[in-house]
This record gives structure tokens, C-alpha cells and sequence, in this order.
């Protein structure tokens, strides 16, 4: 196949397996004379897939039966305007925990639509540490508590949820879904675009808790944009990215043939610290990331000598070691650790930077 | 390939020549070692993708430099809350042609948002004839006229576009666009989901006059919602659905390779004739539709016998003719006759058909 380690952020890495069952099946599907593209999205053959689809998902992350399931058409963005457009009322505020990128743009958004506050930032340390608990200075009136898990221009993590008590949480997972367990009943609302463990750019999985959905203030709502809706119309309300759909589907299979998320999370780990304990006793490179604020599955770098970013880039590529540059708001040099990364691509990873290294010494 | 030939209205056929390229390309888009599915939506490859299928659209459309063309994650019905968002203020009303189910749940998007009304409607003739222009009963600050030129539901078609003098023209092209040649400058937007004639479904594209977007009112939309925000961005402010926009461009150079829109579209009215000059003649079918409202892509026909339906739809699927039953709403068949659809297949339909009704005669 002469396929490379992708360490793209998103759109990111694939698994290679998954690619040729698509691949095999792509102009008959189900021996059905057509394309999965080509299937109309009310079939008893789509609707059994987006069925079994969210079976799987809620065996793999063990949801509770009072979470509903919904796959939405467009980006994850989407979210930053839906939750306070359903959430708040004038009465409400959202509290946002900011710690880096994503969590400052859903925060500006809301702010934008209705009322909704910085409960603490890493922004006085360079995004390096996230905040703790301690530092959240609540307001009166929260409605809900926002945060990013993970954040993946700067490669930093949330390592435990937020408490919060009786306010619900949260959550943008989308670029750590299922790359570690979670506790779903910890959340009122969890929310991830597929293009980085789930499937290809264009769904977003949506998981809320039923006494939210119930709770949620009388307003007038775009259809589109109102979660009852997808929730009345079993995510069926407009014509789904049924391909996406399909792709989650089969990523969902391919998790659980890997054991799980327990299993991938424990992989994941492993990954991340072979990683940046090579980055951490090689004085060619260097992790700003506080310690117990590192992603496990975005390790943000840099070179001790900037100079040779473009050619460690060029190198790395040369070598099948694809997609290696940090966000372009921040630079500098990111592995994305996804699911579909095996540990040999990290391997391969180290194996090059040591060469580097040591080809460009300090 | 063992596949049949898809009638289904969408997601609807794509050209198996089309598929077998994506097929071949799936795990290593133009050797970069990863699939079109995986490559960053910044990246220099997928930046020329973006501008090279914009450029073969606004050939094959003719689109005029002063209109932008917006490619956008979800589906067209976001449009439905999106227009008299962007469009309307507090002092002005979106006037709505209703000639079928999809006009009508525009119109009722519209009322539910901000003001709106039904400029004519069909309703009074069971959907099958769409009403002629001196029909119109416009209101005052009425600050576009709205109309769908292809109703898939009842396969009814607006042969021409309304004239409106002054006031913007807006047209869900979702079924149509591609099919048949049209004057871009006659409309102040157009807009079309991707899943009966562009790609698969998951991509809505827009193409909007610079003068309408200039002269928007000003308010407070969700940035996901507003034109503006996808023109400023190059329809790259969120993720974009990838994949979807590779096969779009696949497909425009698939059009190109058909000759052109006029081409096609020659093609269409000869494949829809063929059909509705067998029905017409052939006592055991009919179609309810005036002639002068008829679509040329979704031919909706019924059975003199409809007791045969079930029998009819089971033998079709067997001889490869797919998905001719009609929209779950009203019923009957429809066979969606999309640039994808080959005249050989409107051939073995009707072959079909005849042999049909000559077993089992009214």
C-alpha cells in the first residue's frame, strides 16, 4: 500500500484494515447493487447500521440508557453555537474553563449569543498548565460548566473532569473520544467531530443526558440547531453523512477488536510515554507542556535549534513520517497520537529523531 | 461490478466510473501515503483540490466573477433556517413559492424565525401543477422571492424561473442543479445538498451575488450560520467535509467528460421523455402530473392496480432496477433519473415496465 505514519491533528490517521473493507465494498455494498454512497438513508439496511452503530458506541463507552445518541451532519463547531442557543435562557450563564484554542473560541462564541463567562485560563501561563479547581471562580446563574479535555493546538489535557456538583459538564471531546475511559454519567452533554477517532470530517457525535434535553428553556430555535429535534427524528431530521456514518460503524468494530477502550487507552499511554520520555532525555528537543498537563494523544515540541524545522520536516516525510507540523497558530512540531496511530509509528518516530539528533547535534 | 441501476431520489447514483477512481485511490490519495480521507484540510493538496473544483464548477455553471461559491459542511435544510436569518430583518418578509413538501417546509422555517409568507401554491391542485406567475400575490417589504425549481416528492418542476424584477431570487437547487442549464445572474442564491448530483450526501454548496451579501442587515447570527463567515474563510472556518468535496470535484470532472451541462441535459429530457411517453401510453401506469410541471429528474408515476405495487418493486430490485418506490409521504413509484443514470437504464426500467404490465394487465 506504501501508506506512512500519519501524525495529523485532524483529518488524522485512519486504520489501515478499515480502509480496505471500505475500499472492497465501495461500488456494492451489502450486495445491494450499490454503493453504501449511493443507499438512501431510510432503508432498513442504513437504518440497521446507524442501530448497530450506536450499540456499539454505547457498549464501547458503557452510556447510560438516560443518554440519547446523536450523529449530526457538520463540524463539531457547530456545538459552540448550539449549546448556549439551547441551553441558556436570559437568566443563565455558561461557565467555561479555557485552556487553550477551542475552549477560548467556544467561550467567545457563546459570549457572542448569550451570556457566558471564563471560569479560569491557563492564559497566564502560556497554555501550559491547565487550571485547578481551585482557581474557578464561579458567577451566580451557571447553567453549565464548559471545558476541552484536550486541546489540541497546544497538546494540553484536562487529566481529571472538572467538579462541579449539581451543574452539569461539558465536554468537547472531539479529539479524545474513546482514546481513554470516561465515567459518561460524570457529563450532562459530551460532544465530538469525527475526523480524529471516529470516522472521516463531517459528523458529530452528540451524547445528552435525558433530564438536560428536558430541562432545556422554552425558545424558538432553527430546527437545524435544536437538539430535541435530532433527538424527535432519531438524528434523521435532514439526509445524514450517511458515508460517515458508515466509517464510525465500522471504526466502532475495529475498537472493539482491539479490546475496547480500556485497551487502546492503556496503548495510548504507552504510546505518549515513550514519546516524550525520549523528548525529555534529548536536549535536541524540548515539551513546554507542564507535566500533568500533557495530551496523551497531541505531544506539542520543538527543535533546541528552530532552524531545522523545515528540514526535521522534509526528512521526517521522506520517511513516511507524514503530517509533523504544529498548528499554524503556534508552530513548532506536534505528533498526533490517535487510536488508528500504531505504537510502531511511534517507534519509528523516535527512531528518526534520535538519527536526527544525532546527525544535528545541539 | 454487479450493480444495479439506482432510481433512488438520494443519497442518490453516482457514475461507477467515478467510484472505481476513488476506489483505486482510497488508501494513498496522489502518493502521499494516506487517504483523501486523511490529508488536513490546510494542506497544500487539498487547497488546490478546493480551488480547482471551484474553478470547474463556476465553468460548468458559468458562474459570473461577482458570485462567491461556498462549499459547507451539513445538509441543504440548514439552508431552511440560514436564508431568512441572513436575509431578513424585523422590516422585511421572505415571499415563498410552496409547489411541494420541501417549498412547504422552507416557508414554515421562515414563519417560525422571522416574517415570512406564500407568494402562490399548488396545494389547491393536489401538488401536480406549479402556479403560473400571474398567480404571485406579493406583500410589501417583501425582500426575496423563494422557490424550489424541482420538488422531488411529487415530481414537479418549475420549467422557468420566476420573474421578480428586483427582488433577489432564491432557488433550492438541491435536485436539480447540473441537470439542466440556467443564468446564474437570474438568481440572487442558489444553494444544493450534494446527494442526487454533486457527491455524497454531508455538503450543501451556495453560490451567492457579492451585492446580496453586502447589503445582509446587521445582526448577531451563530458564525456557523453566517454567509459572511464562510466567504471570509473560504468555506474552511470549520473542518470541511474532505471527502465529500473530493468526489464533488471527481464529479465535475466526470460532467466535463459528459460534454458539459448542456450535454447532460440533453440527455435528461430525452431519458424522461422516453418514460413518460411509455406511461402515457401504457394503460397500467399513470402520472398525475401536468405535463407542463413535470420534473425531468423524478418521475412519479403510480400503478393503475396499486395492489400490485409491492410485487412490481420486488420483481424491479430482482432484474437490478433499485429503489423505485416513492417518498414515504405520498406513496406510489418514482424513478429519480439523475445525470448518474445512464439512458441504458431508463431503457431497461421501461423494458421492464412493459413486461410487467403485459403479464399482469389492467
Amino acid at each position: 500500500m506504501n501508506r506512512g505514519y500519519n501524525f495529523g491533528a485532524g483529518p488524522a490517521m485512519l486504520p489501515g484494515e478499515l480502509l480496505l473493507e471500505v475500499q472492497s465494498e465501495l461500488l456494492n455494498w451489502q450486495g445491494l447493487g450499490m454503493s453504501v454512497m449511493e443507499v438512501g438513508h431510510r432503508t432498513k439496511e442504513f437504518t440497521l447500521l446507524m442501530k448497530q452503530a450506536e450499540f456499539l458506541l454505547r457498549s464501547l463507552l458503557t452510556i447510560p440508557d438516560n443518554y440519547r445518541v446523536l450523529f449530526l451532519g457538520s463540524a463539531a463547531r457547530q456545538q459552540f453555537s448550539m449549546l448556549p442557543m439551547n441551553l441558556l435562557d436570559n437568566t443563565k450563564k455558561g461557565a467555561y474553563l479555557v485552556t487553550g484554542l477551542w475552549s477560548a473560541m467556544a467561550l467567545e462564541e457563546a459570549t457572542r449569543l448569550k451570556r457566558a463567562y471564563c471560569i479560569a485560563s491557563s492564559a497566564n501561563n502560556d497554555w501550559h498548565k491547565v487550571p485547578s479547581v481551585e482557581e474557578y471562580v464561579y458567577q451566580a446563574d451557571t447553567a453549565y460548566l464548559y471545558y476541552t479535555p484536550n486541546e489540541t493546538v497546544n497538546g494540553v489535557r484536562c487529566a481529571t473532569a472538572p467538579i462541579c456538583g449539581d451543574i452539569p459538564l461539558i465536554a468537547d471531546m472531539t479529539s479524545c473520544l474513546l482514546t481513554e475511559t470516561i465515567n459518561v454519567s460524570d457529563y450532562g452533554l459530551i460532544f465530538a467531530g469525527a475526523q480524529k477517532n471516529i470516522a472521516n470530517a463531517g459528523l458529530t457525535l452528540v451524547i445528552i443526558r435525558d433530564d438536560l434535553l428536558a430541562s432545556l428553556p422554552e425558545q424558538t430555535l432553527p430546527k437545524m440547531l435544536d437538539y430535541n429535534t435530532h433527538v424527535i427524528h432519531n438524528s434523521l431530521y435532514a439526509t445524514p453523512p450517511v458515508f460517515n456514518c458508515y466509517v464510525a460503524h465500522k471504526m466502532f468494530q475495529w475498537i472493539e477488536r482491539q479490546g475496547g477502550v480500556g485497551a487502546l487507552a492503556q496503548v495510548n499511554r504507552e504510546k505518549a510515554s515513550r514519546l516524550y520520555g525520549f523528548i525529555d532525555s534529548t536536549p535536541a528537543y524540548e515539551s513546554h507542556v507542564a507535566v500533568d498537563s500533557r495530551s496523551i494523544v497531541n505531544v506539542c515540541f520543538s527543535l533546541a535549534d528552530e532552524s531545522l524545522e523545515e528540514r526535521f520536516l522534509a526528512e521526517a516525510k521522506d520517511r513516511g513520517l507524514l503530517a509533523l507540523q504544529g498548528h499554524r497558530e503556534v508552530g513548532g512540531l506536534r505528533a498526533s497520537l490517535y487510536n488508528s496511530m500504531p505504537i510502531e509509528g511511534v517507534n519509528s518516530l523516535i527512531e528518526f529523531m534520535d538519527d536526527f539528533s544525532n546527525r544535528y547535534p545541539v
